[in-house]
């Protein structure tokens, strides 16, 4: 295999990148200067061997504990329990909340074969064990079949310690349309209403 | 700049990956081990270190001339020019053609002020004048509109040196739909209609 064909399955084994777009970007690449194409492997390089998950809230980080863990501006008696990562940095970019979070690396799945052992559950009961137990845990997972089932598995395991249990409000995205909505969100926005003003 | 963000951004500046999709490549790469991010990085390097444009066609290769050029296999009689390396190996693929290539590395395009000079065209002079003049140059440059007017303005350069020049058919493409097809594309393969049989 030539040494092009080697970035091209490389480049291919990324989510959503197929073979054509996999050769497209490496054309691409080659098109460049070899030097731009050392400043992506470099950038790649010094992530695999800066970047780990932080050992209290599973976050990808640079420094262990995370900053978001250490930070003396966040609040301790919120929780915020999320999928993956890539969510606390969603969640993070709204500004729109200060507390801390756990990443549980997925949801439960017994079609994928991924049961509470394979997700940081464990560690997210120890955390809230040893440590001051928060006023309230946002379990933040996603509004699929999926995350629905992971919240309520979580909730039934965190009252008892006497956190209240919360989930994301559902209902209209901002922007959407209702026309285009699908029935079981106008569903939730039904029941969710709010009093205006 | 956290190596993270850095991580992005380069990834961002490819071809059809916006901000969002790097993120989401970002990642997922950080969900894989580090030893997996680092044989991406390995391969990145690689072509960086290794691939060079051929002196002679100008195709992407690591060795100089490339294989192509130096087959003792291919037709030295008839000579593909095409836009990019790209185009070598979708032609390639086909197995269709046994000749010799010629990269011009883009089309002429006053908008984007791409003239003959920003083109490996004086090369491909050179390359019709020193060495034996082939029987026949394709020029398979796009069916766009600069790539038919660089079609044009080759055939006028090289036909005067004693090759045939052809271009490629132009009509359906195999598969397709006449309801779906655009006019031009139907009204060339009208106009180059052929006998059955």
């Amino acid at each position: 295999m030539s040494v092009i064909d080697e970035l091209v399955s490389e480049l291919a084994r990324l989510p959503g990148i197929g073979k054509k777009t996999a050769l497209r970007l490496t054309y691409h690449l080659l098109k460049r200067s070899p030097d731009e194409i050392r400043r992506l492997a470099l950038a790649l390089e010094t992530v695999a061997d800066r970047v780990r998950p932080c050992s209290t809230c599973g976050n990808v980080t640079e420094a262990d504990p995370c900053t978001l863990c250490t930070s003396p501006r966040r609040d301790r008696a919120v929780l915020c329990v999320v999928e993956e990562a890539s969510d606390i940095a969603a969640i993070e970019r709204t500004g729109a909340y200060q507390g801390l979070y756990h990443v549980l690396g997925g949801r439960i799945s017994p079609l994928e074969g991924i049961g509470p052992e394979e997700l940081r559950i464990a560690p997210l009961l120890l955390r809230l064990r040893h440590g001051q137990v928060p006023r309230e845990v946002i379990v933040a997972t996603n509004p699929s079949v999926e995350g629905e089932a992971t919240a309520v598995y979580l909730q039934r395991l965190i009252q008892p310690l006497g956190a209240r249990v919360t989930r994301l409000a559902r209902g209209m995205p901002v922007g959407g349309d209702l026309e285009y909505t699908d029935g079981v969100t106008i569903a939730e926005a039904l029941s969710g209403r709010r009093e205006i003003g």
